[in-house]
C-alpha cells in the first residue's frame, strides 16, 4: 500500500526494455545517438512542432531550472503559485541556474486564477531599474495540490502573461496525467494554449529518470545547451536517457501509464468519498488530498500503509479528531492494494 | 572498430542486470533506498574509510563541479593541468558551481609536477584581497593524455597542496583504470596519499551513468546535499544510481572490466608500436596518442575505424605525413576488432 | 518645497569641510589610510563593540547584499518583511551577492511582528534537501514606511530568530532617524538587542555616498574583505569615503542631521494633521505617508512641490478624491519651505 | 616620494571645486540629476559618439566587470594578458559579475601581440558545448608594465577579435595617460581603433573615485543600468559622481593631469636612466618599471620614498646585487621631489 509519491515505484517494462535492448555496441554520446534523433521526431511529432528543440535531461528540477533560466535573466522575477515545486522543492535550484533572478509568489493555493496572477503581476510594478523586471510565468500541471487546469484556464492565465508580454513555462512533471485527464492533446495543452516551453516528465510515470525539455522558439535551442552541459546535465552515454524516452513513447506508453495512474486515483478517491473522506482540492489526475479521522490514520500506519501527512485541516474540522493525507497513485499499484487500504476505512 | 571514447560502449550486464533486478515495488526517493545504504558501506569498505561521506550523480561533470565547489570558495582559484577536463570540457561548470573561483593553470601538458604545480601556486602569491585567493589543487588520475601517475607522484603532489594547506580533489572518471594499472588499492590513490575528496567513475567503465563522490571528511556532507540538490543531480528514483553502483561493485565488475580495458589497450598499444607508430604520451591505461602515417589513417577511416585526431604532431614529424590519433579502449572491445584495426598497419 | 527623499539633499558642510581637507597629499589606498584607522576606533566606540569588524561602502545596497551574503548561504531563505528594500529596491542584488538565496517574505506591511516572522519561519519547514534552509533575518529601521521598531519590539523579533538559531541583519539606511527617534544608543539598538550586522547609514544623512557595515562578530571580517572587493566595492582613494564618515562622527554630526531631519518632519505632520491629513503609517522618524485631497496635490504640484503618489489610498476614503503622498524630509529643508508647502492646505 | 601607485594622491582642485559647488540645494538621484545630463553630452562629444551610452561608477573594478559581463555570456571565456587588472587584481570580480565565465591568459607580458593573441582565440578551439565559446577579447591600455599601444598596434588586436567576430573591452583605468602618450583623440583609441566598450578613468588622473563607461553600442544600454544596479553601483547621490566627471572634464583638466604625470614620468625616467637603470618595459606613460642596485634602494627606503619592489630581475642581472622597482607617478608630485629621489642615486 504506496501511495507516498510516484517516484518511489518501478519502471515500466517497456521502458526497461528498451534501456536493455539499446545497450550493445557503441553510441554517439553526449546526446549524437540515433536514438535521440528518433526521439526528437517524435516528440516534434507529438507536439505537433517540427521546429521545436526537444532536450533531455534525468531530473525535473534540471527541467525546471534551465528552461526558467532561458527565459528568464538574473535582474528579473518569475511568477509563480506560493505552493509551486520550482519554490518549494527545489532548494533554490531556479535562482541558482537563473543567476540569482527572484520568485514572486502568487497566492491562494495551487492553482493561479487570472484574477491572482495579474494582481500580483501588476504589483510588481515596473520602477526602473529599482525592482526586478518582470520574467518568465511558470504554470504547474498537474498542479501541486493534484488539480488539473482546463485548457480554458490554461489560456486565461497565458492571456494575462501576454498582456504583459512574459513567457510561460509550463512544470509538466505529471504532464501525461494532466493530458490524460482533459482528453487533450500535448499541442493543445502547450503552445496552442501559449505556452513556450513545458517540460515532458517521464520519471513520475514509469521512467527511471528522465524529462523531456520542448522549447518551442528554436532560437532557444544553442543556448539551452550551454546551460545544460554547463550545469553538467548532459550525460555521455545519452543513449539511456534517449533509450528510457524511447521506451516510453512506443505505443503510447506514457498514456498507458498516465491512465492506469489516474484510474487508480479515481478508485481510490471513490473508496474514500464513499467513506466520507472530505478532499482539500478535486483529485483530477493521480494525486489525493483527502482528510479522514485519525484512528483510521493509526489503522493505516499499523498496517504499513505509506503515504505523507499534510499540515493543517480543512476550516470547521477539529484537528484533534482529523488529519489530511497525500495519497498519489502510480501506474504499477494494483486495484488490490487500493481495495486494501480502503479496507480499514470499514 | 570503435576507439573514439569509454563513454560510447554498452553497460556491463552485471550493471544492467542489477538495474533491472531492482526494478520492482517501491523505493524511498532521494537517496533513502535501501540499495544506497548498501552500496554506501561498499564504497567505504572499498576505500577503507569507515567514516566517509558518499554520494552518488550522474555525470562526471557534475561529481567535479560538487566536489569543487565543496572544497573552493567563489574568491578562490583551483590549481589544474592546462589540459585538465575541468579547464577543457565542462563549459564552465567548475566556474558555475563555484560561484565564480577561477582556474589556475600549470602549464606542462597532463602531468603535473610537483615543481611546476609548486612554482604556479607561488605565483599565485597572495596579494591581500586584490588577487584570488589559492584554492584547491584538483589533479586527473589516469590523466587527459592517458598516463597513470604512480603512488609516488601522487604523495608528492599532495605534499605540495599540503604545503600551501590546500585541499586536494581528485578527478577519478578513470579511477579503476588507475588502480587497476597501479596495482594499488583504492585507499593508498587517494586518501593514503593526501586526497579530500575523490570521484570514483562508473560511467566510462561500465555503467550507464553514475559516478560515486567520495569526501573523506564527513563535515562536508550535509554541504554536498545541499549543492547537489540545488544544481538539480538529486535523483528521486534514486535507486537507479544505486542499482548501478551495486552492480559495478559486485564481484569487482569495476575490476574486471577496468582489467580488460586496460588489456584492451595494452594489445592495441603494442600492435601499433611493433607497426612503428609512435606514443605521444605512455599509454598506461585505456587510452592511447599515437602518431602513425597519413596514409593509414585513410585506411582505417575507409574501413569504418572510429577515433578522434588529435591536434599537432611530435617535433621532428613531418604534418604533411604522418597524424595523431586519440585511441581509447574500453571493457567491451574485443581483440577481433584491435587485430582487424591492427591489420589496416600493415 | 523638496520632499521626494532624503538622498536628494546635499551633504552637510562637516562631512564636505572633512573630504576637502582630506584632499591633500598621499594616503594609502584600499582602507589602509589613516583615517580609516581613525573611523574605525570612533564606530567600535560608538557602538560600545571593541572586537567589530568594520567597513565603508559607497552604497546602502552594497552595505545590505555584502552582509547579508556573509550570513546566508546560496540555499538559504531570508526573512524579511513583504515591503523590505531589499525585496522592492534592489533589483535582486541580495540574490545576486548571496548567489542565489530566497528571500521569504513576511505579508503584513512594512513592520515586522514576531508572530508573523515567527510563522512565516515555521512555514518554510525543513524538508532536507528540498526547500531552502532558514537563513538570516532582516529588519529594516527606520522601516519604508517610516516607522520605528521600539528596542522592546527590536528584541522581541531577535528572540524569534534566535529560536531558530538564525542570525539578524538591521537595514540601517536611516540608522541616526530612527536612534533619535528612540533616544537610545547604537549599542542598544543593535547588538544588545540582538542584531549581529548593521548597516549604518550616511548616505541619506548627510554624506555624499558612505555606509559603514559594522559586524559583531569579528570572525566574519576577512570573508567580508573579500566579498568587498569581488563586488567592485573596495575604493582605491578609500580615503574619500573615510573623510565622509569622519565628518559625520565629527561633533555629532551623524544625530544633528538626524535630529534636524526628524524635526522637519514633526513640523511637516503636525502641520499636515492640523490640516486633516491621515497618516498611513506613523511618522516616526523622517518619512511621512500621509493621504490628503487630490485637489491639495494639485496646488501643490502646481507650486513645483516635489514627492512621490504612493499607490492605494486608506480604507473607506475615495479613490477618487484621496490621495497618499510619501513625505520624506532631510536636514537641510528649511521651517520655510516646510510652511510654504503646508500653506497650499489652506 | 610617493610612487607606490597613482590611487594614493588627492584629487584635481577642478574636480574638488566642483564636487563643493555642486553640494547645495537637491538633485534628482539615481543618476537622473542635471550634472550627468551635461557629462553624458560631453563624453559623447569627446568620444565623437552621438549615440553611444555613458555610465559612472565609482571603482575600476566595477567598470570592468560590469562592461565585460555585458559583452560576455557565463559560458564563454575572455582573452587577455595573463598580467591583465581583470586577471590579477580583481578578486574574481569578472567571474563573479559574468556569472562563472573564464579567462583566457594570453603568454607573454602585459602587451598583447595579435600572433599571441590570434593562437590563444584559436587554442580555445570550439568543441560544441564542451569547452568555453571564445567571448571578449580584453586590452588595458596603459598596460599593467606602463607600455603604451600604438594605434596601430590596437587596430591589429581588435582586427583578430574581429576575425573570430569577438567584441573588444578597453580597460583604460590610465586612459588619459596614453591618449597623451600617443596625442591621438579619444575616438581614435576606441571606436574608430574597434573597441567596443571602454572605461574611462577619472580615480587614478586626479578624481576622489568615478569611472566613465562608454559603450559604443547603444543597444547594450539597458543591460548595463540592469548590472549596475545589480551590483548595487548605482549611486543614489549620482550628482557627486557626476561632478567628479564634469570637473574633470572642464578645461581638459583630464588632459592637464595626464601631461603632468607622463611629464613626472619622463623626468624621472631620464634621471634613472642616465644613473644606470635598466627599464624592464618601455616607460611609455606614468609608470616606470626599473631595475637598480639594492643598495639605492636601501637608501631611498631608509629616505622614505614610497614605491612597490617587483619580482625578479633581468636576465643576466644578479638578484643579489640588482632589484626592480615599480615607480608610478600622479599629477601632482613635484619636480623636486623627483629630483630628490634622483638625489640617492648619486
Amino acid at each position: 500500500m504506496f501511495f507516498a509519491s510516484d517516484n518511489a515505484g518501478p519502471a515500466h517494462p517497456s521502458v526497461m526494455q528498451r534501456v536493455a535492448a539499446e545497450n550493445t555496441g557503441y553510441a554517439m554520446p553526449y546526446g549524437a545517438d540515433d536514438t535521440m534523433n528518433e526521439v526528437r521526431t517524435q516528440i516534434r511529432h507529438l507536439f505537433e512542432a517540427p521546429e521545436a528543440a526537444v532536450y533531455l535531461v534525468a531530473t525535473g528540477t534540471a527541467a525546471n531550472a534551465l528552461a526558467l533560466a532561458c527565459y528568464c535573466d538574473p535582474w528579473q522575477t518569475v511568477f509563480c503559485s506560493d505552493l509551486a515545486h520550482i519554490q518549494e522543492d527545489e532548494c533554490n535550484a531556479p535562482e541558482f541556474y537563473s543567476g540569482g533572478a527572484k520568485l514572486s509568489l502568487v497566492a491562494g493555493g495551487d492553482k493561479l486564477t487570472p484574477d491572482a496572477l495579474r494582481s500580483r503581476i501588476a504589483a510588481e510594478e515596473t520602477r526602473g531599474v529599482h525592482g526586478p523586471e518582470r520574467g518568465a510565468v511558470s504554470i504547474t500541471q498537474v498542479t501541486e495540490r493534484g488539480r488539473v487546469y482546463t485548457l480554458d484556464e490554461l489560456r486565461a492565465l497565458t492571456a494575462v502573461a501576454q498582456d504583459f508580454k512574459l513567457p510561460v513555462h509550463l512544470d509538466g512533471a505529471r504532464f501525461a496525467n494532466a493530458v490524460v485527464a482533459l482528453g487533450c492533446t500535448p499541442a493543445e495543452m502547450t503552445w496552442k494554449a501559449g505556452v513556450d516551453v513545458v517540460s515532458f516528465g517521464g520519471t513520475k510515470n514509469g521512467c527511471l529518470g528522465v524529462e523531456a525539455v520542448v522549447l518551442f522558439d528554436p532560437k532557444k535551442a544553442w543556448e539551452f545547451e550551454l546551460r545544460r552541459k554547463r550545469g553538467a546535465h548532459l550525460f555521455s552515454k545519452h543513449r539511456y536517457l534517449s533509450a528510457q524516452m524511447a521506451g516510453y513513447l512506443t505505443d503510447d506508453t506514457w498514456l498507458t501509464t498516465a491512465r492506469a495512474a489516474n484510474a487508480n486515483s479515481a478508485r481510490l478517491a471513490a473508496g474514500l468519498r464513499a467513506h466520507g473522506a472530505v478532499f482539500v482540492a478535486d483529485p483530477d489526475a493521480n494525486m489525493i488530498f483527502a482528510q479522514f479521522p485519525r484512528h483510521v490514520h493509526q489503522r493505516l500506519h499499523d498496517a504499513g500503509a505509506a503515504y505523507y501527512i499534510w499540515d493543517g485541516t480543512l476550516e470547521g474540522s477539529d484537528p484533534q479528531e482529523m488529519l489530511t493525507a497525500r495519497l498519489v497513485c502510480e501506474w504499477s499499484i494494483t486495484a488490490a492494494q487500493i481495495d486494501q487500504f480502503l479496507s480499514y476505512f470499514e
